[in-house]
């Protein structure tokens, strides 16, 4: 994890890495939707484009939160991952999800979730 | 609160109204330093700058998450102070702030934290 930048604030820190509109998202669909590949973020109702979606991937291996491998024999498709550090995000987007949930008219939990697994691996509820 | 955005996820939702590297730091002043003036804001040591202090507190009103009132009798000196929904997001606050002692170097508490304390008011520890 890199140094502190704006402040020693634990907060402040934490917004300085994954503190924007997207990073959380691509952890989310890794953790609560089992994804793992590029294409599959993608299709997250979000709309996430194609370059911000490599980014927040790069820089989630450059923060030691996700790693990638490849697939299969295709050497130069990824799968993404979570690695231990990015699994303990888990307790933020938790109190997230509440949080939105009793705050914010027309939110919901779809139907894909993997309702508190612990893994982030690509299994259907 | 407003209608979901960009999906009904609940933390897309939430990362609509307050994921940027700002607005949980003026919340986190209210909540944990007992800030209330626009000049106590500025004061943090994360720098904010005034166009961004105040457009952040505007949208804080707007989102319903803090009020204002005049302080004394100088009628345009306002102080701010979180709302009871504005308050439901210390359980946010407070697991970033776990994670980011815990996984970021050389985070750490400030002395004036109000720990614990279950209002927003200037008091001192």
């Amino acid at each position: 994890m890199p140094e502190p930048k704006r402040s020693l604030c634990p907060v402040a820190c934490t917004l300085d890495l994954i503190g924007d509109r997207w990073t959380l998202l691509v952890i989310r669909d890794m953790m609560f939707f089992g994804k793992q590949r590029f294409e599959e973020f993608l299709e997250s109702p979000e709309g996430i484009s194609t370059n911000i979606l490599a980014n927040r991937l790069k820089l989630l291996e450059e923060l030691g939160l996700a790693e990638k491998q490849p697939y299969s024999n295709h050497a130069r498709r990824m799968n993404y991952h979570l690695t231990e550090t990015g699994k303990s995000l888990r307790p933020v987007l938790k109190v997230i999800t509440a949080w939105g949930l009793k705050h914010i008219a027309n939110t919901q939990i779809p139907q894909s979730h993997l309702l508190d697994t612990s893994t982030s691996k690509a299994t259907e509820p």
